[in-house]
């Protein structure tokens, strides 16, 4: 049994995607145990047209939602205790559900979840991480967005974590793993992408292989299966990529409808185009993880539909089954106990 | 007439591809006149087939070329004086050329120019600037690798270039800015650029229209007609459009030789992938222009054919043409006029 708990009043949608996007993913995991979060008045009502989800739900009334463009310090005091967020959260806290789901609002929900959670003994900083379809299959891009700058020893944590995400979603032993860089060599700054590639070389690390750096066109290649880096840089890739993705998309539309010939190729490659498109579909790969704390939480698109939520709660599904927290800790201790017996990464000198 | 200096020996293809691409940008602009540098016995039997551009050109010959994978350091040791891309630079120090175009190594062309030409009065630290098909068209983005972080007077200085070049390449009178930025509010970090936006704002510049701050997903849409960031988040946003472009181009590729049916509805839309082709290929947009220097640097791609190439030299034809390099230095001269009679940047408060 997996116990998720939802944020049912988060998303542009709240309860009319969250509830039918919960019945689809229990249709593919029945050993789901839902806990839902919400005002009453919005979510049983719709609740009731889907029996077999009411049954294997909970329902908790909460007194307040937070809105989509809510300052994240405003929701906190807001929303604290109150608000269907905050208790979705708190639900893990109190082990009620070993994941939380929300397409709520992404400052509110890091800001929440960091105030009740806490992040896990030896992180600094949590780090958002998602998932990015490539040519070869799918990697983990972490940091795209939680904090913003990370020094060499928070890029080293961010790299376990990642680390731990690919080996429970992919079910890799020895995930490669790259440091987002630039290519031009010799210029200044950014020493601590080299020291953090320095300390991942020196760890030797048996479940993590270091690939070494990666630049952006790395990502969508899918030259290694974890990408690190800090959350201004990690957030910019992600939403450049997604601005390109969109930017052809409608540039093929606007090209195949422009004349009778290409609206004829269209309707015979459409089989193809059918799946061009699920390939480039942001629904299918729904479901950023803020890792680093004490319990999982998923952040789902907030303009999602249910196919899209659904995939967000697959995630977190698999995340739990799979024993993320589990390898996270057993990592963070196994390098801590290793740094006992080194220096510490800030006696190490810079590179250049 | 405009003058333009060739580093004939750069890039991966060198005098085979410079030369040919040399000859088609002649075609299309009979008014340039080449200086070319580059070793004599492999650029002057190419030139031989070329009667019209060896008509228009002074070939300048030197003793080396700057191989692709140098370190700058190096090349500079090794280079200065001495190569091709060291001499087509220098022409336009001594005044014999009015701009520079070289695919030859990034670093090394950056550091050449640096040391030969050195930096305008008044700014810190040159840029690159690329340009960036848009849904409405195209937008200038800068700094994508010429420097690694910026405070907010460079990202000022970044934007008042910026604006220069917008205005000399698109003709526009009062381009739109923005400054790159992550959607979270309240997250801790990248002060400078909330504090370039306050500069920018107060400002009040007659020749630039400052937007906001925009996110990773507008460069594609086309939300500003000039998008400034420092170097290292310019250089990811930009390489991972890139990966996404070649991404998707080949998810399509793959779709569409996959069934009959597939390859018949590609045979009969073939003119509207032509021009799907057409709208994505990254040679249209070749030209990169390393900004902020005394004089102007054309970065071609290293990799590019002859059409590439040419692309590349018509940026440099433009930018003389409309007068980017008085147009900066104009602006730049207003805005420190204005800084007299304002505190300096250094003294204003914070916003966070």
């Amino acid at each position: 049994m997996v116990r998720i708990s939802l944020d049912v009043m988060g998303g542009d949608f709240g309860p009319k995607v969250v509830i039918p996007g919960a019945a689809r993913a229990l249709e593919r995991h029945p050993d789901i145990r839902f806990s839902l979060f919400g005002i009453e008045a919005e979510v049983l009502p719709l609740l009731e047209q889907f029996p077999k989800l009411k049954a294997a739900s909970t329902f908790h009334a909460t007194e307040l939602a937070i809105a989509m463009d809510e300052k994240p310090s405003q929701a906190l005091r807001r929303g604290r205790g109150k608000s269907s967020m905050w208790q979705a959260i708190d639900a893990v806290n109190t082990g009620e559900a070993d994941v939380i789901v929300s397409a709520g609002n992404t400052g509110a929900l890091m800001a929440m979840a960091m105030f009740c959670l806490r992040t896990m003994p030896g992180i600094q900083r949590p780090a958002l991480a998602a998932v990015w379809p490539t040519l070869k299959g799918e990697s983990i891009v972490l940091d795209v967005g939680a904090t913003i700058g990370a020094d060499a020893r928070q890029l080293m944590d961010f790299a376990l974590m990642g680390g731990a995400m690919a080996r429970a979603l992919f079910e890799l032993d020895r995930p490669t793993l790259g440091l987002l860089n630039v290519g031009v060599e010799e210029i200044k700054g950014q020493e601590e992408v080299k020291e953090a590639g320095r300390l991942l070389r020196e760890a030797n690390l048996d479940n993590i292989d270091y690939y070494g750096f990666v630049e952006g066109d790395d990502i969508g290649r899918g030259t290694v299966d974890v990408v690190v880096t800090e959350g201004f840089s990690g957030n910019i890739a992600l939403k450049s990529a997604e601005g390109t993705a969109r930017q052809i998309a409608e540039y093929l539309r606007a090209a195949m409808s422009r004349t009778l010939m290409a609206k004829l190729g269209y309707l015979l490659a459409k089989g193809a185009f059918d799946r061009l498109r699920e390939k480039m579909d942001p629904r299918k790969v729904n479901g950023a993880v803020f890792l680093g704390l004490n319990g999982i939480v998923i952040k789902s698109h907030g303009g999602t539909d249910a196919e899209g939520f659904a995939a967000a709660v697959d995630v977190g599904y698999d995340m739990v089954r799979n024993g993320l927290k589990a390898k996270i800790e057993n990592d963070l201790q196994r390098l801590h106990v290793e740094d006992e017996a080194q220096p510490a990464p800030g006696d190490v000198a810079s590179e250049v």
